[in-house]
């Protein structure tokens, strides 16, 4: 890691910030003690935070804002009205190359279309999606879109596709990563239009992807594809699905070894085990949601995370800039359109 | 329950028929002892498995026919060369009065195609959708659509609040059930079209349900309503990733127990308890989808179910049937249609 790396923090987004952001910079240190950060927020509350921690001022500068974009802002009126906000000046470091990528963990309306703003899409995206790694059954997977687009037509799903195949690549470091287009079957006549039309461009296309096909929600978790491709509806709903899901599994389970003597003394016997997998399937170790298709790295912070989730924000973001992943998914872009291999319908670039 | 209850039952649908429905007659036969069952299917084939059940010839009939629908067969196709189909005749069956409620585990999309066809939407509903009960950390919820309808506008998404209601009330016996729709975000402003739509018709409607607003997909396991009502591109997506992070976080439990001594031994110790709450999510328990707004009853059961989980479907057929839901659901629309105070926009009938 270059010893420049330098991460901007919105510190003023999230539902307990800016004390998280602060904590969870001091813990993402520990793990990349070369780090830089700058906060950007009210000093008068930031600075204190930082002051508490030793060894963390050395590492942060403050830059000084008062305005703040709030949950209830629409991303409009956060576009228009928010531009001293701490979230826009966080993006703005990124555009102006004062920091390799920004981290907040505000409102994701408003930060996907400051983002956008500021640091327009890569040529050949036409729209950014949110992206994030997921626990499976066989190790992790990427699924994108999770919620920036409600609606997509087939180009944007296979601009997806192809954003998601060089995320895997570079970042999770796969060599042919899979790809596969979420539906309601497998069947080639399932789904809605936009997927069986998606469906035949990845299928007949001379893209360099592994593209798998349709799969199933179950499949998500199963791990069967490296790279799940989803419209933002769908993908959000499916991934607070499988948010629920894994609490009400824990709560059943929580609630049966209590309501029995031999559970009880079963689960302090298998404890340490039981909290290996809870740590296994904590949502803090998933957290940071990253824009992708934007000129800058951009990552999305849950806003009821802790230190802890932040920090493990902060984490994807550095693991992306040391990857290069905006310069990795701008030549590979730029291969597919040069490539005259590429079937010119579906190279969408 | 009346005495003459009779059931259809598709003999031939399922990966593992006919087995599995002789066998899960039976097991429904135990809990229901006055029940009647229609087998329709290959009598060569279902013959011998009736009679290895002592006291179940008694409560059988056999309805002979060779033809089946397959899982490869279209809707479209099997409609028109599958009159004579198994499938085709136990619909039939509750069409001309001779059976209550009519159970397959075959082909969903030939199923909702021929049950449409042959048995009519009730009046004021467009399009049938597929219902099922999910356990939730509060109890049960009822959600649809999850996979008739892939494209819903908010007219269908609206009548699919007015069928959950009745559901909830009549089957479930709950007073006021209170209904959700499911979107990616609680704000007014977020989310497609079609959901944005529907929340203004239920909200601003005189309908006498109990609307609670948009719910994210976190909120279907947590039981924060009675009635999840979605698209069926969503909803069976959603569903599906339910099932697959039940099994992801199933299979990382038994991976931490099984990889320490102490996870071994508090396993032994605790098992009734985990037994016990596998027995609360296992899937089998909640076998059995509704296909509602149908003049029958219809009852799809998984296709790759074993009996007891067939017998669950033909659990659910039976008590539907006890609770006179087609009727109910025929007042309740009627009487909606009748309401001088249900604003005609959204009275949808």
């Amino acid at each position: 890691m270059s010893a420049q790396l330098t991460i901007a923090l919105d510190a003023m987004g999230g539902d307990h910030a800016p004390a998280i952001v602060v904590e969870g910079a001091a813990l993402a240190l520990e793990r990349f003690p070369d780090a830089r950060f700058q906060f950007h927020g009210a000093e008068s509350q930031v600075k204190p935070l930082i002051d508490r921690v030793p060894g963390l001022a050395r590492a942060a500068t403050i830059h000084h804002t008062e305005a703040v974009v709030t949950n209830e802002d629409k991303p409009s009126s956060a576009l228009r009205q928010g531009r001293q906000s701490s979230m826009r000046l966080a993006i703005d470091a990124v555009r102006d190359g004062h920091a390799s990528a920004v981290i907040s963990a505000g409102n994701t309306g408003a930060l996907m279309a400051m983002a956008k703003f500021a640091l327009r899409t890569v040529p050949g995206i036409d729209r950014p999606a949110i992206a994030s790694y997921l626990p499976t059954l066989r190790g992790e997977s990427v699924m994108l879109d999770l919620g920036a687009n409600v609606d997509c037509d087939a180009k944007i799903l296979v601009q997806f596709a192809v954003m998601g195949e060089v995320f895997a690549r570079t970042v999770l470091g796969l060599a042919k990563p899979t790809i596969g287009l979420l539906n309601i079957g497998i069947e080639e006549l399932k789904g809605n239009e936009q997927v069986k039309q998606a469906a035949q461009m990845l299928r007949h296309s001379n893209l360099p992807i592994q593209f798998h096909g349709f799969i199933e929600g179950d499949d998500i978790a199963e791990g069967t594809v490296d790279v799940v491709v989803t419209d933002g509806f769908t993908g959000n709903i499916a991934l607070k699905t499988a948010e629920g899901t894994v609490k009400l599994f824990a709560g059943f389970l929580r609630e049966a070894l209590k309501n029995s003597v031999r559970g009880q003394i079963g689960y302090l016997i298998a404890k340490p085990a039981i909290e290996k997998m809870r740590e296994r399937i904590d949502p803090r170790r998933y957290n940071g949601a990253i824009l992708v298709g934007l000129n800058g790295i951009v990552v999305k912070s849950h806003g009821g995370t802790d230190a802890l989730g932040f920090a493990n924000a902060i984490g994807v973001g550095i693991d992306m800039a040391v990857h290069g992943f905006v310069d990795r998914i701008k030549d590979e872009l730029e291969r597919l359109k040069l490539d005259p291999q590429a079937d010119s319908q579906a190279a969408v670039v």
